[in-house]
Formats: structure tokens, sequence, C-alpha cells
């Protein structure tokens, strides 16, 4: 198919490869529920009786003390007894032995690992179970994501392959009404947008500050309704809301699994210890406790927990037990009636208790930070494995690129010149990356080295596609290099090649530029775009490397430039290999500047002292330094806990400086400016300014953190301005919308606090900023990170962690990271962006400049010259999209139909330019829906106590208006395109 | 029906009330199999390979760190994970997804408990697998029994009740083909004799002294038929023994259990660690390992272990892949078939294999003591918890009265003037006591609680049914009260009352004289026998109590005498009530004596000095003290190893003596004569002859054992003789034959001697014995203990164990028994009982006197006199059975019929007057057959190797020879009879 294609030169948008067909869902897809699952499956309940909702279930994590793998299996079950396999194989046991039982299953990395393996016979006992409700799913993506370090487009992507798989094996009933993350630690306002958004009927989750729950059981406040959005239109992103009552576990005492202790119900008056009275007598008092810390007369309880159900027996019986004794009282008066449920049965009831909603309250902050007592702040993990966060935000660019790749190869991307390749080990590898054990960092090394390995085999996979594809786009079959540690300044082609191009793909839907710095090894290189032009300046950009791990001795350094979603190649031919040239002058400049901003440095220390922006005039006081916090060992007269994995807790508010003074090198040039700052032999910086440049970029390496001194060390940087920020700071959720932070306070409840600085960390997944009337300072982050404004005027976002001692939470290591590969101890490096604009107009830079940061272009190169009848340059898009719209989503789904998703991507406050609607005609550029359609799921039930009635599908007849999707801000549209060859 | 017989006064023998009938077995114990289970439901093998026989099964424990019915439920899981009401759902659960699938299930005690709660469905469910072959019991007794602490006795009974169930249940599918004693610390000789008797064609266990593993691990001589009896005509008591390859574990690295931790097969290649070779290649590695040590092309693998199978998919699911995987090598050359099997499957084979007997080995002694390691003696718990020991063999004796009752009393005796009663509680409890954890003392402190409990409430249910029979037999329902606390001179009636009668009951088939000791407060009393006659000597017998617990000041002694299983009464009146009489004489006499014993006294020391047979004019010197073994605390350099529950290993041979002199009292009178010797606060004894005895009783009492000075001691009392025993000493097995040790040898193997002491401990259950051409000192035991000789001339045993670590065997405790009751620690009393005879006629004396110690008369007691109706005297036979034949078991078996086991009491080298063959006409007294007839179980596949053909069933025509019964030396026959009414 794409010999033919390779020949239909510069035809730079897809929709001129391929046509739209007239779209509609497939037959599973139908949002139609058989009339034995869902809402219509469950038991009956007892009007006038307080019903105890019994939810059977398993949280089975997606790799946390072992690997993914591993516990699917059951493998290494010294290190934790889980075995995912036998839990599906003795619940669907189980639930064949007594009609009534009801089980959730919520990760569908794992379902599909065991039903792939399933007999015919065995999957349609399985498919009869779920179309009868007896087996439910929910959530249903295919992890159950952390919430603190993810990025929403990695979220959307993890739900819709574990959402897709449910309706392509089970069509309707397979569909998760309800959005369950009881373990996630702490949660983001985004997660719900995203819920919400995606149809879910109600959320439920388990751990919250554990003053907020306090206050929520007094007041029975545990139930709400949470407005997930301040842009989007209510109720887009209302959502149901439920605390569990016991965290995700059962009342003490109840716990039948294999891993508890807790009495069975011996009721055999035979044998000794006959105890149905006792237990009996216990629940009724636990169910009445329960009550009065919720509103109606149906409770729920969590019957399960990690891992349990492997031996499903074990509970079941004694579940049958239970509530055959406990409903027996009736007869002599009791009002409780206990039934096994599931969570959407127990939210129908909610639903049907026909309360209006303001009988549920209504909460529009998030659930960060989480802490479960005074000194236990949850906000560590928002840094801990940085470098995995790193390797993960990268993963997700390459995803994209490789999705963006498939539908733009077509099947020749799968199987072409170089071989056979695929996105589906890089969609998997990133789902199960999500996961609130991963990402996070709250794993152990050796589950961390098994999801960063997943996710280089899924590179490997997707490169051999990319080539597949730039191959035939380009009509080029040269071999391409990819060259992964640039970041290092390794590579060995362009360290030894005199001849080479570079092709630079833009995944953005808007053109895009930016600096290559390559390791070579010669002093002068001549540089030629697609055209043939010399690029300028370049040649003379030759900058001396700093120590690194590569041969190279010099840098090469140019500017280049993309189309959207496509690429440009550029040509680099050794001009003369001579001497290294001049080293960098070895003080610090007294300023550095370009058009755009002006920087100052203290001559005294080597420090940054100011930051203007030239355009707008505008200049802030700004230092800049590295800190560390001395982890809490564990010895401390307010509490035992320690910092660890999860846990930030300084031993005290006390930073301790690294060095109060840079050693600095200088290295100016026509492309950029650069002060190389070095605090001690493990901390260094680099700030530079690239000549066409808005953002002060801010590279800092970190590590290998010395723990000679027996101190946990948790380090960060601090930048302290003259910007008046009374006590407020902001942060993104998940990299899409704004929270406001301020100082000792929650919106929601009267703070009591007790951990001045990690009681005051959040989340920063793309970007913080302090700001007054006039200025704002915003941080943009290229990974997720935890930071706070502990003083007015201050930013400090924490870079490293290295600790000696567990948290106590359960993952059993010190977070102290160092291998073969750095024996000493882990060294990161990574990039601070930084923009100083006025408020107003704030988001016009970082709206974009953040996306660019997750979304990067991929270099490739080819040795020698190119071959005659190359394409030099290529893009998908007929058009650049419009500023305020981001190109989520361009991905194969079958081989007929290609998923796109667009987003508008400003806030309805962000910007008076970009925050307005805006409307694309899917015929010129890419196109729309909502979540709903993608994964076939009816946009009912958006609440089930508000009900929003349906969403009509979009129209589908000739009308050419059905192809114009407006967006407003922060809306997301999903659409299935059926596409084919002009 | 009683009502009538009370009425029928005089008649002596049960037979004389009961008309015997013809005798056939149930339906359902017709010995023959269905087509589709037993040796007939196998699995083919390939002959041309090494056929592995992997046997799936779970060893539970009938009680151990839990007690046996928080094993049964799965409670208290705190203390261990194990729960047998789950194992047993999910084995019938798995078996029924693959019908090569098979399991073996061993304790009926379990299983049982597990059957009744079952539905009707279930039931045909598991009777279906039973008779298919698919799952198979073994062993098949109430538990699987200690071998080295129980007495033949009990173990017969509580094999009896749990074959008796699987019959009655299952039919001859239900008969377990196989013993099965994996776990049991040693193997006594006489289990393998009971064991071949019963028609078990094999017998397989687990633990052997590691040096006699290893040598036949080196010649394969781990199969072997054992010689059980050197009595009984071979084949009687041969059986072929197996020695299990792992212990009853699986091979190291395939136990799928979930206790264990070994990888699963992970057989999908899309995930990570795919296995397969790597299994498949290590198990034949381990398979072609094992076929080195045996001798035969089939081995066994054990694929279980303690409480495994509670989730039975984990084994099932990996051992099918296993299967799959390891025999689809075959078509690549490999010559190894693994197959799912059972004991008797494999067993079949070795008999197929045709081998003549010759090829294995015979064995003739025994597998005592079993030693794990160089310094791992495990000979501690011969004696350990020796209040629990004695308390479970004074319970048997209860039993069988019991069941004496019960079968004299008819229906009456369940159901009479007293309530409701039963001999059932009794039977299991004195079952689940037979344990390799239970009446061993190696179990947890809260578990020996719960079996004295188990037994406590036995004996309060045979006390209604004894009180019933009695007073039916009687005439008289005068309350009836069991004074159990008279071995601490504890019993309110006699200390308070001024009349009262004494009823004693005789268990034994010959008439019997006895000792009764009351606490009196009186100083004189009038005694008179069930003819009215005064006995003479006794009222002035009354001797002063020893400091004991109850209120009573003076002791009333006096000889009685009770038909055989039958009654006498006396009658006790209260002639003075006066002052004590005058104070014991403070010093010890030179000696004491009546007409057939004299012993004397070292006047220095207080201590005995020597024994004279004054009958047979023979006198030996003989000195006795107390001392201690000083517990290794495990600081020693050649092993770790510390004494406990399990295992005794005195810190060095030294023993510390308690004290080299005895302060001494004496009391002399008609009756009896009294030396008692105080030793120091802890350690008493009463040397006590009566004056028609021909047995010098020591009654030692000993503890609390202090341990202030930190160090576990292990008390034993110690005989120095002049006897010659040239380093031989002999111990009985089961309290039947009797085996000869010989100091640091084994007679099958060269001893490396390692323990000095601990390694030349071995139970005794009974009695032991030294001896030379001339003289033997025969000591009789109440309790099992362990003993040796370590000196010639010299027998020691170890009367208290009170230990301060635990052993590192599981039991997690150290053996320091003390509790609300006895705060300051457990105090024992105890007796030993000393013959002195020729060799040749010793066991004229210590065969009959061990049987009065083991089955002693029941003393009951009614307030005042006896009214003027009442039969004071009553015989259960017409006539005494012959000196040579023991009375084993009189018990009702169902409404129409009684069970009757008749016992030739002597081993043939015994004595030339008692080791002939014996006739009994069961017409007269009572009647024969075999364990066999018993359960129903057929007496063909004696040895599953070397069969020795069926055994005719007794005939049944009218011919009255069939009523004669001949018993030889040691042969046991047993009975069903059909009686009724005369």
């Amino acid at each position: 198919m794409f010999s033919k294609m390779a020949t239909t030169v510069h035809t730079p948008f897809v929709l001129l490869l391929f046509q739209i067909g007239v779209f509609s869902l497939p037959v599973s897809q139908t949002p139609q529920e058989s009339p034995t699952c869902g809402y219509k499956s469950c038991h009956a309940i007892k009007p006038g009786m307080l019903n105890v909702h019994l939810v059977p279930h398993t949280h089975d994590d997606v790799g946390w003390l072992k690997t993914v793998d591993q516990y699917f299996y059951g493998a290494r079950n010294d290190i934790q007894h889980a075995g995912v396999q036998y839990i599906l194989d003795s619940v669907v046991d189980q639930l064949l032995k007594n009609p009534d039982r009801r089980f959730i299953y919520v990760e569908t990395a794992f379902f599909y690992r065991w039903w792939k393996r399933q007999s015919g016979d065995m999957q349609d006992t399985v498919k009869q179970l779920v179309d009868e409700g007896r087996l439910e799913f929910v959530n249903g993506g295919w992890c159950m994501s952390d919430e603190a370090t993810t990025h929403y487009s990695a979220v959307v992507d993890q739900m819709t392959i574990g959402l897709r798989f449910l309706n392509d094996t089970f069509g309707p009933c397979g569909r998760p009404r309800v959005a369950w993350h009881i373990d996630p630690f702490g949660h983001a306002r985004e997660h719900a947008s995203v819920f919400a958004q995606m149809g879910y009927d109600g959320f439920f989750f388990g751990r919250l500050d554990y003053q907020d729950r306090s206050r929520r059981k007094a007041s029975r406040e545990q139930e709400m309704v949470w407005r997930a959005s301040e842009s989007l239109v209510p109720p887009v992103a209302d959502l149901f809301t439920g605390i569990l009552p016991n965290g995700y576990n059962p009342p003490e005492g109840f716990c039948w699994d294999q891993l508890c202790d807790d009495p069975p119900i011996r009721d055999d008056p035979d044998l000794e210890d006959y105890n149905v009275e006792d237990v009996v007598s216990k629940f009724l008092t636990v169910a009445q406790e329960q009550a009065k810390v919720y509103k109606t007369n149906h409770i729920i309880m969590t019957m399960g927990s990690d891992f349990q159900y492997e031996n499903a027996n074990l509970w079941y019986k004694n579940l049958d037990k239970l509530i055959r004794y406990v409903n027996q009282k009736q007869v002599n008066g009791s009002n409780i009636h206990v039934l096994y449920s599931t969570p959407s049965c127990y939210l129908q009831e909610l639903h049907r208790a026909n309360l209006s909603c303001p009988y549920f309250p209504m909460r529009i902050d998030d659930f960060f930070p989480y802490a479960d007592a005074a000194h236990d702040f949850w906000t560590g993990y928002f840094t801990s494995r940085p470098a995995l966060k790193r390797y993960e935000r990268i993963s997700n660019s390459y995803l994209q690129i490789c999705n963006q790749m498939e539908v733009l190869g077509g099947p020749t991307s799968r199987n072409g010149s170089f071989g056979v390749g695929n996105s589906d080990t890089m969609k998997k590898a990133m789902a199960v990356a999500q996961h609130h054990d991963a990402v996070s960092g709250t794993e152990k090394q050796h589950v961390a080295d098994d999801y960063a390995r997943r996710l280089a085999n899924g590179w490997t996979q997707c490169q051999v596609l990319v080539s597949n594809t730039l191959a035939a786009l380009s009509g080029s079959s040269a071999p391409r290099v990819y060259c992964e540690h640039l970041n290092i300044s390794v590579c060995p082609l362009t360290e030894s090649s005199s001849k080479f191009s570079v092709n630079v793909y833009n995944p953005l839907a808007r053109p895009v530029g930016w600096s290559v710095r390559l390791p070579v090894n010669g002093t002068a290189y001549a540089v030629t775009d697609s055209s043939g032009n010399a690029v300028v300046p370049v040649s003379q950009a030759t900058v001396v490397v700093r120590r690194d791990r590569g041969y190279a001795v010099n840098e090469l350094l140019f500017q280049v430039r993309a189309p959207p979603m496509g690429y440009s190649t550029y040509s680099v031919s050794l001009l003369q290999k001579g001497p290294p040239p001049a080293s960098p002058f070895p003080r610090a400049p007294k300023d550095i500047q370009n058009k755009f901003l002006k920087v100052t440095f203290d001559p005294e220390t080597g420090l940054l002292s100011s930051l203007s922006n030239l355009e707008t005039q505008q200049t802030v006081r700004l230092s800049q330094n590295f800190y560390w916090y001395n982890a809490s060992d564990g010895n401390n007269k307010d509490s035992k806990q320690m910092s660890g994995a999860y846990i930030f807790r300084p031993n005290s508010s006390t930073t301790f400086i690294i060095s109060k003074t840079a050693k600095i090198e200088t290295v100016q040039n026509s492309v950029v400016q650069e002060v190389r700052q070095w605090f001690s032999p493990w901390v260094s910086q680099v700030v530079r300014l690239y000549a066409d440049s808005r953002v002060l970029e801010l590279e800092w390496t970190v590590g290998p953190v010395p723990i000679g001194d027996n101190m946990g060390k948790e380090v960060i940087t601090r930048f302290d301005t003259s910007i008046n920020s009374s006590g407020i700071f902001y942060t993104d959720s998940n990299g899409r919308e704004v929270l406001q932070r301020r100082k000792d306070y929650r919106p929601t409840w009267t703070l009591t606090q007790t951990e001045p600085v990690a009681g005051n960390y959040y989340p920063i997944n793309s970007r913080a900023y302090i700001k007054d009337e006039k200025d704002q300072l915003t941080v943009v982050t290229d990974r997720s990170q935890g930071g706070g404004s502990i003083q007015d005027g201050s930013l400090e976002i924490m870079l490293h962690r290295r600790l000696l001692h567990d948290d106590v939470r359960g993952v059993g290591e010190p977070l102290n990271e160092a291998s073969d590969l750095y024996p000493e101890g882990l060294v990161v490096r990574g990039r601070l962006l930084l923009s100083l604009n006025p408020p107003a107009v704030a988001a016009n830079t970082h709206r974009p400049l953040a996306q660019e940061v997750v979304l990067q272009p991929l270099i490739t190169f080819t040795e020698g010259l190119l071959p005659p009848n190359t394409r030099p340059e290529f893009s998908g898009l007929q058009t650049a999209l419009p500023p305020a719209v981001h190109l989520l989503t361009v991905s194969q789904w079958d081989p007929d139909l290609v998923l796109l998703r667009l987003e508008h991507q400003y806030e309805a406050r962000d910007s008076k330019e970009h925050s307005q609607p805006v409307t694309v005609n899917l015929q010129v550029s890419p196109l729309p829906s909502t979540f709903i359609l993608l994964t076939g799921l009816s946009p009912s039930y958006r609440c089930a106590v508000c009900l929003s009635g349906e969403k009509p599908l979009p129209k589908t007849k000739g009308d050419p208006s059905v192809w114009e999707v407006t967006l407003k801000p922060m809306e997301i549209r999903t659409f299935l395109l059926r596409v084919r060859l002009r």
C-alpha cells in the first residue's frame, strides 16, 4: 500500500491521503445494555432497613513489590504472596457456586493476561457471568493510575486500552460504570474531570487526609459531588464521589481472605468455638456505627484488599454465612439487611434515594496533599525516582510519535523495510507505567527496572515502526540511527561521522523550532536544511561539552524547525577536524541576554540575581540555589515517621545549602549563551539562553547524592524572588488545569498544619508559578516533581531524593537508587524552563511551552548524504491547528479506523486571546467527539445522583457542518475516523 | 430393656445375657471393590521409562500449633495459616476440573468434620470421586498417631473409628490400602505390626535417622520389607515399607502451594520470565537423581506438605503444566514419564515389577531413636508433658470401661436414670489424643490444654453412661460420685462422710486385687465386702497423708478385689473420729519386706540399697536416686541445637544429683509399708510395699522444677544395680512386644554415636528391663517415658522436663509447663513398679502387671449404706479368661453388634508357661477375628510386593467349633458379635 503512497510526493496532510468515511460504532459498542447486567442485575434491597452492600473485590497492583508479570503468575511469592491468575480462576469458580455472589474486577492489564489463556468454554462462562452482572468491571483501565505524577494524556491512553478491551470482549455489559481509585495517595481534580468526561457515573476512593476524613465523618460528608473543572460547563465535569469507609479494606474483624487472620464463622455446634452469635452481633454493631457517618440508609463495605481472593472460597463461604445469619436476625426485629452488591448497585441506591444534588456537598478543590497522620505527608513520591519519571514522560512522547507514524505509514509501518514493529508494546508499557506504584516511584528497585525495561522494549518496537514509516514517507531506506543518550552527549554516529543527515519529526500540530545539540569531535560543520540552504548561525557553534559519558569533545548546536505532524531533514558535513575551540570563559558574566530576556548574575556568588522580560519591560529579583532537607530517620520526638519513597518528612524545616557560591564557566556564541555553574561535585547547572527563545533554560544535574554522613537528602532548587506572592502559588493538575495552593491552608476544611514544609508540598506535573499583580514567574518542568512555596516570593522544586530508610508503607526498601550502571548513586539531569510575564498573558507562553516539553521532536540520523530522490520534508497536516487546539491523539484504532482526539488547551480564565471557543473542520484539520464514543460507552449517567441525561451522538448525514468541531476551553473531543486512500 | 435385665440377678457373663447370632458383615463391608477404584483406577505407566508418580497430598495435623477445630475451620490463622475445611472444598473442586488429577486424604477426624456439613449433592459428588479412584484415602485413622508414646490399644481404637467411618460412608472404595505415617518422629515396630494385621498392603513414612537414610540411599535400600513381629508367624506381620524421598515434601523448587514461594510455571511467551524450559530441565534432573537412590524404574514424589492444598488450584494448575511439558520431551527422546498417582498406584507398580522378596531388604528392628542431625535426637518427646501423657493413659482405661459399660448396660446406658451419656465423645477425644503432636507432648500449651479438655468432656459423658449402667446392674439409683483426684488425696465425699459405699469395677477379664487409698478425716473405719464380711486388715490402716491439696489428715487403706469385667461393692463406716494416729517414724528402717520382697536402705543416705525376691531367693544391689541433665541452651561449640519439646539434648553427659541423701519418714502397718523420701522441696518419693504384692511401688513426685538459675532441667531417676547388663536393655514397643536395645549400637547400620546420652534413649511405653543370666529387674511405668541404660547395670527413666528454649522444630514454645493452676510450674506424680525375677519367668509378672496398670479399676462412691435390694457384685464374664488372653476390646458397634477383640498377651519367647497357643470358646468366654473383619477390609495384599494371598473368613455353619478361637502369641483377633437377650 505504501509503496504507491511513497510516490505521491508532498501531500502534506493525512486527510489528503485518506478519505473520511461515515463514522459508525462497531456493533459491540452499541450503547445499550443487555437486560440482565449493570444496574438491572442488582439484588433487591429492603427499603425500611439499613442496607449493607458487601462488595467483594481484590486490589491488584500492576507492579509494586513485584513486577506486573510476577504478580500475574504468582512468582516471587517470597517477596509477597500474590498471584492474579489464581485470583481470577478462583473467583470465577466461586461465582458459579452461588448466583447471589458478586465480584468486581478492576485492572484490565491483569484481566487481559488471564483471558487470553482461557479456553473457549471458560470464556463463554465468564461472558455469562458478566452478562448476568455477577462479575462486574469497575474502573477498567489497564491499571489504576497514579494521580499525582501522571500526565493526563498518558492516563487517557491507558484508560482507553483497558476500556476498549472490555468493550471488544464483553460489549455493553463489560462497561464499567464506576471509577474506582481505592489506593492512589491523594486525588487529582483532573482525574475526576477525565472520569466525568468518560461517562462514569460515580467515583470511589479510599485515601484522603486524616483531618479531612475526620471532619467529613462528623458531618456525614463522605459522599459528595466533585465539580472537577473550572472551565468545562457543568455538569460536564461533575462526578459523584464517595469515600469508602475503611480505605478499601473490610471492617476490622471481617477479613476472610487467606492473607488475613480473622476468625472464620464457626457454625457447627458440635465443634469448639461456635461463634455465630458473636460474629453477627459484632457485625450489627459495625454496620450501625458506619451508618452514623453516612447519609442514606445504604452503606457500602469493601470486602477485600490487596491481592485477595486468590482462594475466593474462604471469602465467599464466610460471606454466605454472614449474610444468612445476619438477615436471620430480622425475624427477631433486626432492621439491618445485608446483601452482595457492587459499587454501581450501591450507587444506584443512592440515586434511587432520589436525593437532590444539594443533599450531597460540592467539592471544587482536590485531595492533595494526602496525610494519614500528623507527620506523615505523602508528598515525597511527587519526586521519587526522578529518572524513571523522566523516562516515562519522554516515553509518552515516543508513543505519540509512534502512534502518528503508524497512521501515517499505514500497514507498511508495522511490516516494512526495517522489519516488523508495533505500537502495542509501547502502549502497554506506558499503560502499566501509569500505575500508582510505577511512575509514582513507590515500587521496589527491581520493579522500577522492569517498568523501564518495558518502556525500552516498547521503544525498540516503535523504532522499527518509525523507521518503516520514515522510509516510506521519505523514499529512503537508509539505515536510521536513534541516539537515545543525547542528554549525556553520547551519539556514536555524530561523534565519528563526517557527513550525516538529521531528521527532525515534530508531533505537534503546529510548526516548532528547536535547538539540536549533538556530540561531535570536529570543530566546524556545515549544516543545510531541507531546501539545501545553509543553516546560519551554526557551524561556528561547537561548544566544549561538559564532563559527560561520551567521547565527544565538542557539541554541535543549531536551530531546526519542523512542520506540523511532520519532519524536516538537515544535512551536516564536517568542515574542520582541528583542535577544540578555546576553553570556556572561566568567570560569570554580569549578565546574559537575547532580544526577549535578560538574566543577571551576582559576580560575588555566581548565582542568578534577576530576570527581565525585555518585551514587557518587567524585571524581578531572582536568586536561585540548591539545598537539601535532612530526611528524618525516625529519631524524632513528635513521630517516628521516616522519609521514604512515599513520605517526605524533613527532620526539620532547615534547608542545608550545598554551596553559597558557584564555580562558573561561560560559553557565548551566536546560538546560545551558557553560564555553567558548579556547586559541588554532585550538583551543577547550566543557565542557558538560546538566541530565539522567550524561555530561560536551567539544566540541572544532581547526583550521586552523598550519603557518607548517614543522612538521607532531599535535594531542592529554590527560586527566591521579589514577587509578592502572599502565601499563594499555583500548580497544574496532571498537566491540564491549574489549581491555586495557599500556604498552611485547605479550601474545604480548617487545617491544623503539622509539617510546615511537607504539608505545603504539591505535585507539579508540568508547571508551577508564583505571581503578584504585575509579575508571574512560571516554571515548566520536564517531568513530575514535588514543590512548594514555603516563603512569600519563593518557589522550590524537589529534584532528587536519596534516603536511607523505608517509610513503612509497604515498599520495604529505602529509596536509595544505585545500580551496576551507577554504583555511586543515581545522577539525574533535567530542565526547568522559566518565563516571566504579566499574569494575564502568561498562559500564552506556558501552555504551548508545556506541550512542547511533553511532545518533543524525534531526532533520527542517517549516515552520509541524503539519496537524490529522498523527500526531505513532510507534514501530515494540511495546515497547522489553531493555537488553542492541541492534537492530543492520532492513533490507528483498527485496520479501518483512526482515533483522533482534539483538545482545547487553554483554561477559561487563562487568556483573553486563546480562552475562546474554537472551531476546527475535520476535513481541513483533525477531528472530535467524547471519550464515550471512543470506547463505545454511552454518555448517560454522568452523575448517578444528578442525572444529566443522554448526549446525542454526532450526526452522520451529508451535512458538511458535521465535520465542524467546536472546542470550548479545556474540552477534549474524540473521534474514530474511517479513512481510506484517495 | 434393662429394667427387665436388672431383675436377672447374678448372671455373671455377658453371653448369658445375650445370644450370639450368626456373624456376617454389613453389606457395605463386603470386601470387593468397585471396578473403577483402588488399584484399578491407576493411570497407565510407560514400561520402558522412568515413571515418576506425583502424589498430591496434604498433611493435616490433628492439633499442633492450633487445636484440631481451629485447624478445621482455619481459625487463629495468626498462629499458622491452615484451614482444613477449605482444603477439602478446594481439592474436590479441582479434582472435578480434570479427571486425570488425583488426591489422597489421610486424617479422618478432619474428613468427618467436613463431610457432615456437606449437601447431599456434594456428598454424591465426592462418592463418585472416591468410586473412580480420583480421591483416595490412605492411612484413614482418625489421626496419624504418634509411634513413640502411644499404647497399642488406643492406636487400634483410633484406627477403628477412622476406618469404620470410611467404610460406612464409601464402602470398599473408601478402604485405605496404604499406611501413611509421613511425619511421626521415629517408627515403632508395633505400629508396622498392627498395620500388617489390619491388612494394609504397604507403609510409607518420611522420617528416619539421617545416618540410616544416608546409608540406605547409597545402597538403594529405601524400600524394604519390615518383619514387624518376632512372635507372629510370617508373613502375618510383614509389611512392605517405603521411605519417601523428601520427607513428605515435594522436591526442592517444585512446591506450588500458596504456602510456598517456588516459581510457578510461566508458559505465556508474551510475558516476562517464560520458564518452561528451565522448570522441565530442572525436573528431569531431580527425577534422574532420585532414581539413583531407588531400585525400580518407578519413583514417587509427594507433592504437598503441612496443610497444603487450601487453594488446590495453585498446585494442580502447575502440576498439569509440569506433566504436559515434561512428557512432551519424550518426542525428543526423554525417557521420563510423569503421571498423577497415589501411594497405592505406586505400590502396585512395585508389585508388578514382579520382584522377588529378597530384592527388597528385610528389617526386623525399629526406627528409634530418630535423629535428623548429629546432635538432634528426637528423644525428648518420649517424656514431654508427663501429666498429659498420664491423663491420656488413664483416659484409655476410662474409655475401655465406658465401652464395656455401654455393652453391659445396653440402650439404658446411653439414656438412663442419670440422663444422656455416650462413649463417642471419649472415643473421639482419645482418637485425637493419639495424634503425633498430642500425647507426644509436642504441641503448644493451649493445644495440650484442648486435648485435656476433650478427654475431660469425654469422661463427663462416660460418667453418665457408667452411672446409668451401674444403676441398672446394681438396681440402685443412688447418686454416684467420681473422685478423680485421689492421686492427690482429694475426695470430698470420703473426707466428710461417715458411711459410704465403694464400687470397684474391674475392666480386666480376670479377677484383680487392688489397694484402695481414700483421703479421710477419721482415724478408724469399718469396711465390709460384698458379702458383708469385714475386710481385714483394714480399719487400723489409716495413715497420715503427705502434704497434698485436700483437707484430709489421714488416708484409709484397704485391699479390694473385683471379678472379671465386673464390680464389687465395699461399705465403709466411720468408727472413730478421734485424733490422728501417731506421726510416722522419722527415720529410715534398715529394710522393709513382705512375704515376696525385701528392700534394704542405706541408713546413711536413706536411699535404696538392695532388692530381694524372697520366693526365688535372688538379690541385687539396687541404689536409686534423682538427677537432672542441664538442657542445652544452644551455646555449644558442636551444635546450636537446644533441648525442646521434641529434642533431648543435654549440655553434657553430666547428671546433676538433686540430693545425695533423702529425708525419711516411715509408715508401717498391716496393709502397707512406706518409706517416704524427701530429696528437695521439688522431688520426693514414696517407696511402698503392699502386704500381698510381688511388686515394689515407687511413687515419685517431681515439680515445680526450679528454673531460677536459668537452666532447663531434664529430671531422671536412675537405678544402679549389680546386674551385669553388658550394655543391653529392653523396652516395649507401644506396650506390646519388647525390643532389645544396645548402647551406641543400631542393628541395621554402623552407628557413629554423637550424643552419648540422648542417642541412647528409647521410648518406654509400659516397661523396660535390664537383665543378666540370673536377674531381671523390670520397671513397669504408668505412662510413656523416655529412658536409657547409659552404664552397665544402670537404668534411667526421664520423669519430667522443664525447658527454657524452643528446639526449632516448629512448635515455637519452650516446654515450660505452668498455668493458673500451677503458676510455679507443673508438679507431676507417677508410679514405677519394680519386680525382680529370673529372666525366664519375668514376663509372668510384668505382662499381667502392665495390663493392670493400663486398665485400672474404676472406683465410684455412693453416700450412705447400700439400699437393701442392691446387687453388690457383678461379673460380665462367665469365667475368667485364661492368663495368656487379654480382653482388649468390648464395645458396642451398632444396635445389633458388639465388637470384641481378644489378644494373646505373651510373646513367643516370653514364658514357657504362657507362650503357648491358647483356645477360647466364644460361647464360654469372649471371641475372635482380625482387624480386617472389624473394618470390613479384606485381608488380601498383606504385602503388595510379596502377596500372601487371601485369608478365609471364619466359617459360619452350625459346627460348634466355629466358636473356638485359638490365639497364638501376640495374636489379636477381632469379632463382631450379633447378640440379643436370652
